[in-house]
């Protein structure tokens, strides 16, 4: 970490800036330029003590040098993959995890299942509890869902993906689940992320759309940091000024991410389309970006799914999304 | 809630769409242009239904008249004024609340609520459980940091309000605080809204950063909808492109809300200054725009305080603050 | 183009409305539901008399329902193929733009057109006038580098793509270049747009990186309608918070530009990355979402670029980028 | 300038960078950390080799330490006071431009100036050439529209401030008005900021709408370096996701100039706000945050203006503005 000092620091000033430093632990070490003052603060994780030093009226600016994240930082591991009931995540391949946005029925849920697995995915997706921006909108069949989920699950073989947004969901979801899935919203719900950190099933955490790559790496972070190093991160779109789409895919996020962490790194290209007509192009564009799965919603009559229509896409569209998303890979690798 | 069609839309597709709409208890009324055909959808709360025609193959866009949300429309109400035990939001006057970011002790506590109380402020702000961004960073005091709360308050006078991060703490911040705070990154934590619906305090909501106008009500109405009325809306900076300051204060919020909601309006200028300087002018704009309130983070030694020192203001800065919001409010009665 | 009125609106304002609408040519029909009367306005090309009826006091809000753009949309034309000296672009396959950021002498940038001609580029890239952020940098060689690129490109047999910044600069460009490149901080300089409508040259039109997609195909409309409609579309990278890239590459863009208009879309994958490391992965995903073409700058010592060198790929890189970007293309045929 | 260098570098790399350093003409200053290696390269303008060591394979982030303009800075200059013939800009009052957003006609441009005069504006804006985002939208009157407003500032002893859009206009705009505006889509328009840089006349400087503050300082600078540092800046609204207003007015970046910078700083509200209801709040939140000036579009009949209507404020509402403003710039004083 840097401390640039403002201009006319005192040595007195500067001297207390120093012994601070020292207090903290760290090692200071100081540079004159033409200009400027500039305190290098030497220790491993001195950027944790940021906020300290930005109250000082003197620090007119701090520059962090290394990542405040560790656990889940490329250099304490270089690749992890995550292997969830033999399907493993992060490993070359791209896994697919498809279904309804919402749980509906149990026969709807198994036809869903088997259509999808049929298609080429491994993993079900599907939501009990649903986050819904409107309270008069469907808010899911709760832990009913969650039965629907495993039954459809288990009798077609595949893993279960599922939302939780609270603690007492997630005690619920994890007797059910294969991955506990985290939602955008709940990004910076700390307090879900440290809950989750106790949890032995792994997690997908999905970026808050609105959240820059440092934070998505100290919330993962967060789980980590309680033992539960089993994340799965997950892009799926950003809010900016561009209004065509619902959000727009930040498909940088895949080389930059897998830059800094060894987690692997999923992409949901239906939220960010909110059209179906758009969801293979982006599934397409990640998979040759180097996604590590894709999670898209499936129904066979998107007219009559519970929320989400617009962007679900048919059965058919799905399977040729997974027949052309393996075929790029197989080409890059 | 109007449809436009795709072109080269049938008849009988017409005729489907015109059913569902019946279906659902709402009129249809078509309207054919020279390229385009529109269904209007009659029905006070018709678009709760959006997701429903927006699954359909061939509806190319919906547009809204009626806004989603209904009881914290200034449809309903013209204005609200909230009550804190005698303090009230939403009167005319500009109301402080003010103190640490993060309670630290008892004795710490004592001093700013005096003298943050003798500035001019009614209400005391502060910590106990805090939302931070690194696993690694200071918590809060937690249940220990309410006392304190409480115990400067009934010293000298003031209403206390601070953050609940989830149900648990709810359940405790209802016992010692006055108003309960939710914060920016629990603006779409829906669980927790609704929870707050069954409170009887009122609940001072920040607006998500990253949150539009509509969201940031569909929120509030969560909230009214379990029962509770008593809101106070809080707008403390979006995130944009721009890097000079931490959040890019919204003040084109305030006229907003005003036309839109009888929901009394405070703005948080720390936040979004991320650098005390900034924050006597930010104030001072929010005041000449017309907010309720103002809710400032003030601490006697910020190179001291546990958290954000870099925005928070000494006591003498704060005064001055309160004096000329002041003199500018009475000017534009 | 539908007006929403304001709450409470006479039948006297409702005529005068219905007058304005018949005055300005076009067909009112009137529509009263529940809660707001809305006013449909009739005509192909009514949305251009938006801001005539927004400034009505009763006018609550207006939903286009037609376009504004015309010439550029793909209800004028299904597919536009542009034809440079025999190189196509928007036949299917992928054509590959390349060279240094700014031309820097006849030897170099006869080395870079020969590399580049051997990796599989047909079009040779590079700057003479250089849009610089600092009036102190590099600021490009003028007409000197003009001559340098044509030059290189006769004798490597390639066509040259290279930008105008003002209307005396696109006077020479269009002596030496075979495609003129309207850069993002001009993408909406509408002096510029229009001269470019008369000149016989083929016109790249960079999206400005805060532009809308709408705002984009005027910007193209703009040109169109001054009678040159060989456009191309280069979508580089918009400003959003996300840090750790230069620009966020909006590959959405792609699928919603091929819906709207029949122009051919090339992605500078460069400027977006702000990285060399990040060129490929942005370059291949804009191959999978069906890109026309890429610009990519080449230089074979990045060290010694005179300007953009972190972004600049070496030209084994680039090599690397059309055979995977060529077989992507293949594959999805 | 300091440049982090990535884990694992040799000496001998470390000693190539230094060499560049010398043989640029700064001074470099090696430190090695637990984990990085830096080099601090001083020097007061070594800010301008940043591209340069930015392509080195084994930099891995740049940090600057001083700013990249120079004739801006308040380092050079504490307050600059711009006078437009006797009129006084960043003087401590503030100063309102007003007038129609197009110029119409000689009669009704008298019409305004007279009001707007009378309310207490100095100088009159209104646009002869104007920048459309349609190309079938009105453009303005061009050279008539200049003549238009000569003779009614003449006539009423205001002064004009009027915008060029290229070096063509900007010839004829200097013979008739006292400020040339460059609008927000030219701010880095560099050929035509160069061109201001030899006019003598004040220029009025409009932050692009998706502009950084470095870039609208570099962009002002770019006009200082070529002689003419007679320059007013105007905020004028950025864009952002909130999507009720047309752009989202960034009141922080008062007190930010305010600090970077000597030069006045204007705001204009009416383009943030697109409906005339938001104007006065706006305009109140500028006064307070210590705006040097207001420019805001007035027209006797909104509904019948070329151009702009909806954000277009009638008389007695720009003399409740100017009332208000006034005074609380008074009491802040």
């Amino acid at each position: 970490m840097i401390l640039t000092l403002k201009t006319g620091v005192t040595e007195k000033e500067i001297n207390e800036i120093k012994n601070k430093v020292k207090e903290l632990g760290y090692s200071p070490e100081i540079s004159k330029g033409l200009d400027k003052t500039l305190v290098l603060v030497k220790g491993e994780r001195a950027i944790i003590s940021r906020d300290i030093f930005e109250s000082f009226e003197i620090v007119e600016s701090i520059t962090p040098i290394s990542e405040p994240y560790k656990l889940v930082s490329r250099k304490w591991k270089k690749k992890s993959i995550i292997n969830v009931g033999g399907v493993k995540i992060g490993s070359g391949n791209i896994v697919f995890m498809a279904g309804p946005c919402s749980v509906e029925s149990l026969e709807n849920t198994m036809e869903i299942a088997e259509t999808v697995k049929a298609a080429g995915a491994t993993i079900l997706r599907g939501g009990a509890f649903k986050p819904r921006t409107s309270p008069y909108s469907f808010q899911g069949l709760g832990e009913e869902g969650l039965k629907y989920l495993r039954k459809a699950a288990d009798k077609t073989g595949l893993k279960v993906i599922t939302e939780a947004m609270n603690i007492e969901q997630l005690k619920l979801v994890v007797q059910y689940a294969d991955i506990v899935q985290l939602g955008a919203r709940n990004m910076q719900n700390f307090e879900l992320l440290k809950a989750c950190g106790y949890v032995d099933k792994p997690i997908l955490l999905k970026r808050g759309f609105s959240n820059t790559i440092k934070e998505f790496l100290m919330s993962a972070e967060y789980i980590a940091s309680k033992g539960n190093t089993d994340i799965i991160l997950c892009e799926r779109g950003i809010r900016t000024f561009s209004d065509y789409v619902r959000f727009t895919l930040d498909i940088s996020a895949l080389p930059v991410l897998k830059k800094l962490t060894h987690l692997p790194i999923v992409v949901d290209p239906s939220h960010p389309a909110g059209n179906r007509d758009y969801v293979e192009p982006l599934a397409l564009a990640a998979a040759a970006a180097g996604a590590d799965g894709l999670i898209i919603e499936v129904h066979p009559n998107p007219q009559k799914a519970s929320s989400d229509g617009a962007q679900t896409v048919y059965p058919d569209q799905f399977k040729e999304i997974v027949r052309k998303a393996n075929a790029i890979r197989e080409l890059l690798k």
